[in-house]
């Protein structure tokens, strides 16, 4: 089994660090980057990181994780509310599937309630801030333990 | 007039042939589009073919389209439910639409029950599995006949 | 297997021609079911037509097409969007079903964008006027074929 | 500060390992206690575990943590769905709270998808079955982390 | 007629004092409990108070108000938006009920606009603080009054 | 600081003792005042009463007593479920707002479950008929009191 | 199997005979429980009854009704129409179910219509006064019939 | 009075035995009129059946009984869900009449949870499959009984 | 111009008289016929009447009134509230359409409050008993004057 | 008993005539009072007519008008849609109360499909134009006769 | 053409200055109309303010600017989100009309989101304080300029 | 401070002259871009000018523009009534934000009445066509304004 996990981060996940510090945290991605690959590492698992602001490209990477690597941790941003098609190409892929985000949505507005991601996910961890990438990251390692 | 057919398809289906093939059929997209080229030759139409997994490439696609070509047949994968950008480009095409779906998307999940494509189609034939692209240039071959 | 298609028309289907053109179309029902035969005949087909303006009649046809007709080509009329009775009637018939409608329901009132039909249908074809007909027969005979 | 985890389990969660062992899997309560307080060791923290199957006895083991506890996982079973009282409760508690579940809630029933619990926890982890005991000390040890 | 007004207390309400002061104030359930008394004093009237976390104690205590005392004054806490169980009990007992509340709970979150409770009280007394167990005994009276 | 109390009238309560006796009672709005008056005097406060069938009479006077008077006592009629111009008003005034209904809104039709002045007011007494003046008098000299 | 019938009955039944005589009857809960009890002895059926005020209780008493009794016969009163934890501990039951009430709540307030139990319910038995204590017996005792 | 109890069928009833099976069970409607018939035997009541796929003969089954027979046992299979006017003719009869349905329509689609049947009805029995038949007639026979 | 105006009444007014006499009056239907008769030989009208409790017998009487009739009064009895094939039926006649009702539905339950033939009638006569026959008959004959 | 109908005619109804005539003809308010009138003398009534941009002073019309007219015929304008102040003034009228519209309000925007004042009225009279004027005053005279 | 722009001021906009300046400014409403008389100027306008807390005034200022003025410009107030009468009176107004806000009521409380004033309005300028009385003036010469 | 502004168009807003030119005018993009180009250089401002038809596209457009940018001028397109992941780009960013549209969208089909946009946009401009960039940018000069 391969032993790659992609590390998925959606639109305006690139400006952590200065965005909304206050809800967001003064971590930038990289330094989340970082702590899912410390992770990973522990688990002999390796960790393939694509941060994009467009929904077609997220879908690719996705796509082209099929039959490639083992599982793939999301942090879909705004796109968690709306994109079906980030669903469907979810659905298409086999392994295990982690939906993380950073703040806690339902203690938002009511709109950030709403994942449409979360029904294909696997499992969810939401509202760690930073550590959630290392929690996100032990929880596929478990999932994929023989 | 044109006689060219634009064959749009949208995100996710580029996996079909692999993508839950229970829902989808084994058939893949090279399948349909030859169904559709074999449809169109009889009728002297001809089929120019596009898949993204972009929503901003299909809207460039629906515009590159008019004045150009005669009709489209578009099946907008997930955007179905949610792509008004995709609604506003194809009411300023001024040519046959067809919307076009592989499953019945009525027998399905309740968000794919809305399609905001619809009211801007000239029509839509859904649940036919790929012998819906032979009907989509059937009926867009009788639409433009004089 | 039978190669009867049962072709039924809901209420006020007989006062096509007459009932506001704009929308339906000048051909009569007659015509239609010309069209349908023809096409019919091309696939080694047969039509039976039934028109009523009573539930409990179109009820009945389908029941009496159980084990009988390969398929159901139906347009419920206004019944499209309430009747449970005939959804459940087409619910217990195996063979194949399509939904047609001659206008695109999408693009007028809101209460038209529902159909109680179309989760029991294989399929639908809608908003093609009069080529409805040969599209709906088109795809049955696809359907149908070995 | 305290080292002591409040763990609470909602009704019938005693009877996990025999209610529904494909929903829940095949560990029963006191595997997933067991998990947590060996995980807990780790980072010198102690697990005190209640379950009820009584609203008002959760609300009471809340109470009971203010001022004691450093952190509360509640996996408050179908009262997830409707009980205030316990939001009021883990509102008035100042640690750290971890929300808890088994399955993925989204994927099921719509009732399911609604947590009046969310709003009052620092963070929810979702669908990893067993594993998520851990990964919920984990999760409560790098928050109280200095 | 009897002169004993059972006061009854729901969910968290014994946390008053420390539970969001600012919210709450700092008032003790004691000190609320005195106020009633002391003013069912004036009107030669008896308060029996009775706290509790658990639904059916609280239900209970209503049932054995019926024929015994004059008037229930209720604060049903958090039970106010869903326990149509207190709203039957309450609907089984012929006296005078006031509910009331320390905050106004139509200047919260939504769901704390819905009481369940309302429809079956003689009339409600919400958003004065503690100074509302003098007017809802006040209340109770004046309606007792010949 | 100010010591008269506005106690304001809505649509329709210039009917009382006549309309609906059986909903409202057989005082009439002169009886109420009176007794809000006698309340007053006890605490040194000083009843200034204004009724009209006009939102924007009310409106302006409540304009009128920003600055001026200590509290204002207001039984909105049936402008308490649409008067969004009275809600501003009122959120204008920084002293203490007390809304006031004869009948219990909550155990009648569904439309008066709804009160658009709720948010802004202190607090609310309702369901007590003739005696909810007293109540809310009593209710603003407690508040008012230093 | 067992010949042991559960039948539990919830908030507030332990009032009949005396609340809102003209909805409930005026039977008491011993005569429907000794009407269940001399119908089951014609079935060689033994009934064990418990009532509750208290949702755990009932929790409880259906889950020490696993494994053990054939059959539950259930009225949950106001709990009916909330407690999905009930719903939880009857889905985890493998026996035969019967919902219980006395009155049609569809002929009464709109909350009463929603019933949470029924998806897990066998069946139901609703309107039929004390004769619908017979009738469930009848019902359980067919379907455990070999 | 009347011995006669009329036992009405809606639309595809008369499918039974052969439609959806696993839902419905194998027994044919004769076969369930044989049930009732029997039971009413024991009670010196006799049954009149009536089936029917039209509404309008289903109203006037009904208007037909008035002041003719002593109960109506209804079936109205998918008309339960929208026909206002059975609705209204079984308002105008003022015998006992028992809603009866074979499956449990709660645990089924969400349309099939509204019953405009049921507001009118004596009771309903749901569920209990063609045992139904026989416990309709017994509540007939015990509401029936001096 | 033809001089005839078509009377149709829906299901269950031919049951007036005897049903709910508080709401519909004591007056039979041959009452209300007499009454419109009597008016329109005032004006030179002649009224046709036809009641069906069967909605496809209602539709096919007003495709029937087309180039035939001049006005059509409609009182749709329960299929008011959810007839869209009467309403396609009237919306393919040209002439005259009065919406008469003898009780005021908005004063009734809320399923009565929708009229799915309002949109397509002339106008609405509701609530005047048996006098809105005659007003009815007053309002087409000024609709038909020239 | 009096002889005086009040017609009240809601905001902007002064502007009849010249206002979108196309909507509501091109009669003057001054002629609808003149037809209205003319029928009122037949039937020695004598009309008495108010036209109010203001809600205050329809009301107080409407009050005014207790104990003193036999009548009112009131069109409420755009106040029909919200104003709960009048239903409830005219809701202490005891004498007959005709709603009237010029146009369908049900065949216009979905916001004028709803009327507050409905429900307290006899009966309402909409979509005829002028001529309702007379024919409002026809049913008015009715009503009255003894 | 008319050289003249109607000002109109809704309800408690005279408070401007005084009324939560946080959220509305500390300019006064004879600040907001000097800039729109200067701006007016500039392009030969001529300003006529008005403002009234009364519906029924502001009715009949749009009613008296017809065929008077060449522009509305209006700030309804709180009676944006509920006066379909004003909406109705715009509407008989064939000018330019602006609405105007000086907060973005988008960023504030959900029922301040609704205007029912808009759907008239030729354009809307919201958010941008005291210049926006400025910008709308602006708006108004552009689309007078010929 | 930087002197620039950032002018975003989203969606088919480079269709603009020949897109439903009744809804949109027949002035192109550049046609505004020039008009903003001209006010900006009056008040020493710069436009930089950004058409896209992906939501990414804008995004990175936005996020580009954070410390390095005075404002931002956005008309989203059909963006504007979904996409919260511009939402949250704007919402990252501190400058002035100017919605802009150049149709009135409340004027139009309901689901363009709902703008993602607006809550995080100082202010907005709609419904002016073209002069809609020079009111923007006007808006703009004055927000910045020392």
């Amino acid at each position: 089994m391969s032993s790659v996990v992609l590390l998925l981060s959606g639109p305006n996940l690139n400006l952590l660090g200065t965005r909304e510090p206050d809800v967001y945290g003064t971590e930038t991605l990289d330094d989340h980057v970082a702590t899912a690959t410390a992770t990973a590492a522990v688990h002999d698992l390796e960790i393939e990181h694509f941060q994009s602001n467009h929904e077609g490209e997220l879908i690719e990477a996705i796509q082209g994780a099929r039959d490639r690597v083992a599982a793939i941790v999301i942090n879909p941003g705004a796109l968690t509310h709306s994109s079906w098609a980030i669903h469907d190409a979810l659905a298409a892929f086999s392994g295990v599937i982690v939906e993380l985000h950073l703040s806690n949505p339902k203690a938002r507005e009511s709109w950030r309630h709403v994942s449409v991601v979360a029904p294909v996910a696997t499992g969810s961890i939401v509202g760690f801030g930073g550590d959630g990438y290392r929690l996100a990251i032990e929880a596929v390692a478990a999932q994929l333990a023989p």
